[in-house]
């Protein structure tokens, strides 16, 4: 299950309640593409804006429309006691996997970190991924700690933030990690513009952002990078490469990812919770120009 | 209210649920020694880490602890809707002000936090305070959307990261933002070791977490600097020295806090949320000696 392209949908919100029938339909139509797996609730679905009432609705939701495609689900919360929960209404929902990062308000230490893969470890009955994502957690997990959490058993893959874009450095990188996990521990690559990279340096799955709108696009690189064609990969992601300028120029993936699904009338706007907002006036339309032009489907 | 000493105290709890009774004890020993304030579900006060039914239950005994000082209550929260209900239920309690800070998980935009503001003092009945903690939402004010934001009426105070402890670089600290907001609202200094300088330097107030555990100590501070007696509010600071290097040395004032507040057994142990855990072995002993040299109580 860790290993290809993860989709991680958007869960499409206002202020009253959440748009489950669009959600619905983002599963759906993922998991018809022919993804290896289905991320509900990661940071794209705005796992940490929503209560633990809501995130058990969403997750039995994701599973009852993935049609049988095996899904991850986003388990992170502040408090130990929340992700807990979380942890126990994913897999009473029938997650194939979770997904855990460590978010924090007070800034965390190594064995605070530890104690909670641990601590959760030993309540879970599916396999685990470690979400590695100092850009909203800021908390910035060592090798070292790697290697320790790798060991629990129930640990089954690292999602690790973006590579640099130069193979050689993105080689290194992994290869540096690979030496501190057991063997059946798999490495999956996120930030959608390092992916290529990522997948022909090593990495053997894609937690993908742009697979939870446009799964074909992100599939080809994905196959392509899966069969040894690095340079197919290469090519296909550079196809892309106006819409990795608007994730770096626009902050990030979020804000994008849901501006483009309003735009193109996947959601109802607003989708995200506030305070957060998608982009508007001269972005959105800069959005919606590079999405035409690309002809995604 | 937002003059002089505010103290904040923890909110001392297990991973079952919240110890009133010692949170009760907490708030009144600081009411007695005759703070300005009480803030409520600070940092210091694990805000970030209860529901909002905990957190309206903690609004509603810190006022009826309060014995009749003014109590402030954190309303931070990662989404606005979960921030208006905090607002809602701090009011319903007898809160004298509230307290707001930009928690995030995505990082937030200047115009977002703008809204956030605005959107919240719509609908408060009392005044609020601006909470400017980049350590733990990280998100950066620039002094710009400070003097935006400190224009909404219902805004009376801005609560400022540490200053430098160098008083002239602290004074033009200051100096630079007051020039932006408007006269009725004050400026508070948090950073217990940076706080002597900061009333020195010109703050109304200090927010203090070593005033939610020695309200005493951190009066005669603060009274010596209200007095204009700068030497002499300098010199106070300076016999808590060694407490101000275990603060920079273990990692920030909550674990700090925690810690003493469970080794003098003013509060049972574990008393921080997990994951968070106080300072244990030698650094404990460390912080257990410390205060028995202080003589503080």
């Amino acid at each position: 299950m860790f290993t290809g392209l993860s989709a991680f949908p958007l869960t499409p919100m206002n202020e009253h309640s959440i748009q489950e029938r669009e959600f619905s339909c983002l599963v759906k139509y993922v998991a018809k593409a022919g993804v290896d797996s289905i991320g509900v609730l990661g940071s794209t679905g705005s796992y940490a804006y929503l209560s633990c009432d809501e995130r058990a609705r969403i997750a039995k939701l994701g599973v009852e429309n993935a049609g049988g495609v095996p899904v991850i689900i986003g388990i992170g919360a502040l408090r130990t006691r929340d992700v807990l929960a979380n942890a126990e209404s994913a897999q009473q929902a029938g997650a194939s996997g979770v997904l855990l990062a460590p978010v924090s308000y007070q800034k965390l230490t190594d064995d605070e970190v530890f104690d909670l893969y641990e601590t959760v470890c030993r309540s879970l009955s599916v396999p685990l991924c470690v979400y590695d994502n100092p850009g909203t957690t800021h908390f910035e997990f060592s090798d070292e700690l790697h290697g320790r959490i790798a060991q629990l058993p129930q640990v089954h893959s690292i999602k690790i933030p973006p590579v640099s874009n130069d193979i050689e450095s993105a080689k290194e990188r992994v290869a540096r990690l690979r030496k501190l996990i057991p063997a059946d521990v798999t490495i999956g690559i996120s930030g959608d513009a390092a992916a290529a990279t990522g997948l022909n340096a090593g990495c053997d799955v894609w937690y993908s952002v742009i697979g939870g709108l446009y799964p074909k696009a992100a599939l080809a690189i994905t196959r392509a990078a899966q069969a040894g064609d690095a340079q197919r990969a290469r090519a296909l992601s550079d196809i892309l490469e106006p819409l990795w300028v608007l994730y770096k120029e626009y902050g990030g993936s979020l804000r994008l990812a849901a501006t483009i699904a309003e735009v193109t009338g996947r959601v109802s706007q607003p989708c995200l919770p506030q305070p957060l907002k998608t982009l508007q006036g001269d972005k959105r339309k800069r959005v919606a120009a590079v999405i035409e032009t690309l002809g995604l489907e």
